[in-house]
């Protein structure tokens, strides 16, 4: 859905709305419990809000897509994630909390190793350990000098790194320096829209000094970088939903997708628990709550089908502190499917909850997969929608025509 | 959903999908049995097929709308129907398994009869008999000449042929020369672009010559030609879903529709077993299969309840064959619905099955309507997203996003 067409319609009101995000929450049945995590999971306090809400699955991307951590929250967040598309670089910062402003251009970075005739042998250099890395980020953070440019060279992980260049008048239109393939030299970094001409040169010099001060180093000699990128100006959920909106998220990557879209970030801690003691914190401050829970993705991916459910387990017992704040709507859903059964992200549609009281209740009476498929918001509701329903049911939302 | 954007996220495997696609197979219950013919049907494998699989309804081109063999077919195969268009020319050569080569210009003619004014006084010419029109076929082939030219002129049924015009730098923007009421002389050929002047030229030649060899005949004495077009230059399946492909269809219409997305079309018999046998003896070569059950359509046409349910079991006797196979993704489908009730293709949703070891099974237990309603993938699927699902649960399919 058009957010300039929501926009022209959003009212005022006083009502709140909480999404609590269950990473990965969808799953498979397994051949050992013949159900789904949620399934098998004792969920007494999920199974209520189902009972009393509307319930269905969403397709985050399309029907068959299965989509990363990025694009699977824009789309509950409202964002068509085929329109709001990032850039590696600046999803790198996210991913490590690096707070990129306003021009700064991003790329993510590989530590690579090049031979005598300066051709790439191994684009990962190794897979070198992360502590190595860091050394080498500090070396390069301490020797490289580019006139009136700021670089900042940050870890991320093993052989992969952050690099961002803050100056005037960048631009992001470069392309990858990564051959993508060994037996060839870095390719050098060429505008793709003439407005980067500048930044171009800037990007040279950061290589051509960083192959000198690595060139001693083994078996990270050299570095490719990729994904150059600069922080999208996107629509903002105060201004297109008119909600003054917060996100209560312990990982960094989903801090940064939030503040990409205009949340603030809230101070928390690593349990769901300290989440809920956030949100309780700050629950007069704003319209609209995320509050992100990891680890049922973490042990999704890890194939931990008990561990998967006992996270679900450890949530449902904090649902009665969420109802004890009287939201005007629950939402109650994943940004994508990791059955412990496939150990990775998948495409099956995401279990959704929406409660309000003026929600249209449907028979569902228990909160899982195959439940939701015979729910009332079906079985492939576009997650983009969620958002558009949630304020509605907020009374948020003026009527379309006359 | 666009073709670009799946392709980009194909990633090779060595996993096999089949869709086994029975022509008009939705249905309606008629007064006599109170079931569809899928419902009355005895079907103890598509039955296991459906409570192992996820079922639900499919809509081949849109809520409504009710499609000819050519979109439904695209439809199922992922090329949205709308916006993949076949022109009534090539849509006939494909009809009668007439191979057009890149280049050539096709047009659906018509025998008609004019006055001596030369009015259109009948445009089907009485609906001559088949006979008749091969006679006539076979006069114009050896009489027409044009100067580097070939023309080939194919009965198709009735008062129905084929024109194809063979040549250097031809083009098929051409508007119909058939006025479409009686009263009116043809049409002239006008060029709706510059590029076909020099075609224009040709097929008013082509006109005026089957004039003169007509102008004795009764009551065929005059020609109308439409839908001139050239064979369309789509997206191969072997590239856009990095599948080789391969088609067993008897009857030259679906054959030529699988050879426009890049099938290879295998010899195979007119029988569904014999189909089946040629399924088998390929089975190592390729990655996707299309096979084609036609008769389910013609009883439906023909208003025969029994005949067409006779068809759906002879097919489901079969499916242990395609199982010992042992597949990674089986689609049961149809390209649209042909209701015995109706006698005609229709606006119904079309029963659609997936089966896959990962395919998050639904509640359904039957192969039937009314069962698929309850399924997982709801009621109105678009049938485009069909080869996405398949290509996800055949992990052929990289995540989208970070």
């Amino acid at each position: 859905m058009d957010l300039g067409f929501i926009q022209k319609l959003i009212k005022q009101n006083k009502t709140k709305i909480v999404f609590l995000v269950m990473d990965g929450i969808g799953g498979l049945e397994d051949d050992e419990h013949n159900k789904t995590e949620l399934e098998a999971a004792h969920t007494p306090h999920l199974d209520k809000l189902a009972s009393e809400g509307i319930c269905g699955l969403q397709t985050p991307v399309h029907a068959g897509i299965t989509p990363g951590s990025g694009p699977g929250h824009l789309g509950v967040f409202g964002y068509n994630p085929i329109t709001y598309q990032v850039g590696r670089g600046v999803l790198a910062a996210n991913g490590i909390g690096f707070e990129l402003k306003e021009g700064d251009v991003a790329a993510r970075g590989n530590f690579c190793t090049i031979n005598e005739q300066g051709e790439v042998t191994d684009r990962r250099a190794g897979r070198i350990p992360t502590d190595q890395n860091r050394h080498l980020c500090s070396l390069l953070n301490e020797k490289v000098s580019i006139p009136n440019i700021d670089v900042f060279i940050e870890t991320v992980k093993e052989h992969r790194f952050l690099v961002v260049f803050r100056g005037e008048s960048l631009s992001g239109h470069i392309k990858d320096t990564d051959p993508q393939e060994t037996g060839k030299k870095p390719l050098n970094p060429v505008v793709m829209k003439s407005d980067a001409e500048d930044t171009a040169g800037i990007v040279r010099q950061f290589i051509s000094q960083a192959r000198e001060i690595l060139k001693e180093q083994h078996p990270a000699n050299m570095v490719l970088l990729r994904g150059f990128s600069q922080k999208p100006c996107w629509p903002q959920m105060p201004v297109c939903f008119g909600l003054k909106s917060a996100a209560i998220a312990a990982y960094p990557m989903y801090r940064g997708v939030a503040k990409l879209i205009g949340m603030d970030v809230l101070d928390t801690g690593e349990s769901i628990a300290e989440e809920f003691d956030t949100l309780e914190k700050y629950w007069d401050e704003y319209d609209f709550f995320y509050l992100h829970v990891k680890k049922t993705d973490s042990h999704g991916e890890d194939g931990n089908f008990d561990k998967k459910k006992a996270v679900i387990e450890e949530l449902d017992a904090l649902i009665p502190r969420l109802r004890n704040l009287h939201p005007d709507v629950i939402v109650v859903t994943g940004d994508h499917s990791t059955p412990s059964k496939l150990k990775m992200h998948s495409w099956h549609p995401v279990p959704v909850c929406l409660w309000s009281a003026f929600c249209r209740r449907d028979d569902v009476k228990s909160f899982g997969e195959r439940a939701f498929m015979k729910g009332g918001l079906g079985t492939h509701f576009p997650a983009e929608d969620i958002m558009v329903l949630a304020l509605a049911n907020a009374n948020r939302l003026e009527k379309f025509g006359a």
